[in-house]
């Protein structure tokens, strides 16, 4: 990348909502936005935790990173204290944290670098923890960059991109993963309309997705999730572009409840289908989509609109958050080792160094 | 239909949102719904224009009632005044009530049946006007009861159903287009589930659909637009039902946004598709769905929810009304005059006889 290109694609990646220094973890409150921008200031892990708890910071990736910053708070407050820095007195700090939000993988994956970055340190754990959580955080923006690099390759010119919930710099270390991919597209002169379905119930494409394209000067327009197949047949939309919560072996991915739908209606239009996602979302020990258990959530949860009830006492409601898209309606998984095109499985498993 | 078994229809089939009586139309506020059911008195035409304009009543079906309703109440002013009831006493009336909703087909329909009312009146103009308005409620009222047969005769015993918008009591006379052939197949005990998409922006699923239902005893559950097809995937749905705002000739049908990505789905997992209109919505002169254009409106009603700002300043969004679901993607139209399958065209030319 020339360095002029990457002064273009810096304009439209301003936002961070993780960000640690001198004992002091700062979260964009992922609540307020769009319209209040609040910093959570938190100073030891129990802080951290709450702040994942009640969705202050989501987005898998962003919430394994805060869970690391929380360890190396809880540590600095030892070592301040006089105290050993030890797996032993961490314990329940690391219990706390991996309680905060027990269905998110990269979470628990985060936690278990940071263990074993500890275990192995020789003479100042407190530092070898603050290097850790760097190099998560680090990483993971490394590895959003490297993905809308190799996301946006597959685009030609002037084309229209529609994407769904909020996979971008709020739910990472920064610059996201299908976000980042439309990043990287337009900053590069191949994206020219982005289209953000609005995510219900939570609303994510409304609220985060829109924010994020409006505050980093992407041109975006929001439409029902409904409208989806009808944009598509209007001919607006070339690549519909999603993140990932678990990529089965067989490339069967699930993701946001209305992925699903939005693979069949691309399928349909001749529109293309990427998913994006790091590594550590790929699952190789799940065969195929059948095998992921798709939670389901409060109904109460469709029975209220941003905070306002809307439909009448007595009313139930079906309210799965994920869906399974198949392999089949799939154009592109890209991941920072690499984009796979069909068939998927081989694919994953040579990037994944376990085929014989 | 056994005696029995109109009666037990009829508990499922409570609600009445425009009704006549002495002078006064008392109309159901929909804005209200569902927490509060307050009734509008209508006592002149200008009180049900404002009406129609605020949406307090929806539906084209009942946009038309009320309007014939309207002239009505104008009609006795000027008798009880001592005018005479003349088509130029009554011209601003009929041109304010034409232009509370001038895209509503069902609006000039029913105005038009006042107006050859009145002209062909011998001595009494206000009783025939208030015969004419009355047939019309009560035909509308018949045909959706008819339809409600009709469709309910393709159902098979303990299925699911998945419905679009409001297509309901609250739109029409009563009973309801695609709802109307829900209650006959649930009070005919061949449905065993209902599933009522929300509907955005408008929300008119979630409110007054489940409304509805809830309070009519039919077991409903409210599902996001967007988990229609993970729903149909999970085998839950046999027949997707839903309305139409017009049926071109071909059988290609425009309808509330959303109704289109049902089609594709449902086609996709072996749901049947069923479209229930009135004939007033069948327009012969339309030879496929191409020719209709599509409403567009404010993006500021996607940009809030339930009156609640929910997307950052300077967004914009893209906010159809309707889609046009293709005649291939329908198994039956269900009108007052009869069901038609594939092909359309020829069913359609039938039952309009205008076939050569």
């Amino acid at each position: 990348m020339s360095e002029s290109t990457a002064a273009h694609l810096d304009r439209h990646d301003t936002i961070r909502a993780v960000a640690y220094a001198d004992g002091v973890l700062r979260l964009l409150d992922q609540r307020e936005l769009p319209f209040t921008e609040v910093q959570i200031e938190c100073r030891n892990a129990e802080a951290v935790a709450k702040a994942i708890r009640d969705l202050a910071v989501r987005g898998a990736p962003a919430i394994g990173i805060a869970a690391a910053w929380g360890v190396v708070l809880q540590a600095g407050l030892l070592d301040n204290a006089g105290h050993p820095v030890s797996v032993a007195a961490l314990a329940s700090t690391f219990d706390t944290l991996n309680a905060a939000r027990p269905t998110a993988v990269n979470l628990a994956w985060a936690l278990a670098r940071m263990r074993a970055a500890l275990v192995a340190a020789k003479n100042d754990p407190l530092h070898a923890l603050t290097a850790e959580a760097r190099a998560i955080q680090d990483q993971d923006l490394v590895a959003n960059r490297t993905m809308g690099g190799i996301g946006a390759s597959f685009f030609t010119d002037g084309i229209g991109v529609l994407t769904h919930c909020n996979t971008g710099s709020l739910a990472t270390a920064g610059f996201g993963t299908a976000l980042g991919v439309i990043r990287a597209g337009f900053a590069a002169g191949k994206i020219k309309q982005v289209y953000a379905g609005e995510t219900r119930p939570w609303l994510q494409g409304a609220r985060l997705t829109m924010w994020e394209l409006v505050r980093d000067r992407i041109p975006a327009k929001l439409v029902a999730d409904s409208a989806a197949s009808h944009l598509m047949k209007s001919g607006a939309v070339q690549w519909v572009i999603v993140g990932a919560d678990r990529i089965a072996a067989n490339g069967d991915t699930a993701n946001k409840i209305g992925t699903y739908q939005l693979a069949i209606s691309a399928k349909r239009h001749g529109a293309k289908f990427m998913v994006v996602a790091p590594w550590s979302t790929v699952d190789m020990q799940t065969r195929h989509g059948d095998d992921i258990e798709i939670e389901l959530r409060d109904p109460a949860e469709l029975l209220s609109v941003a905070g306002r009830r809307t439909v009448v006492a007595g009313a139930d409601a079906w309210n799965p958050v994920f869906d399974v898209t198949p392999a089949e309606l799939i154009d592109v998984i890209v991941t920072e080792r690499g984009a796979i095109e069909k068939p998927f499985g081989p694919g994953l498993a040579k990037l994944a160094g376990t085929r014989d």
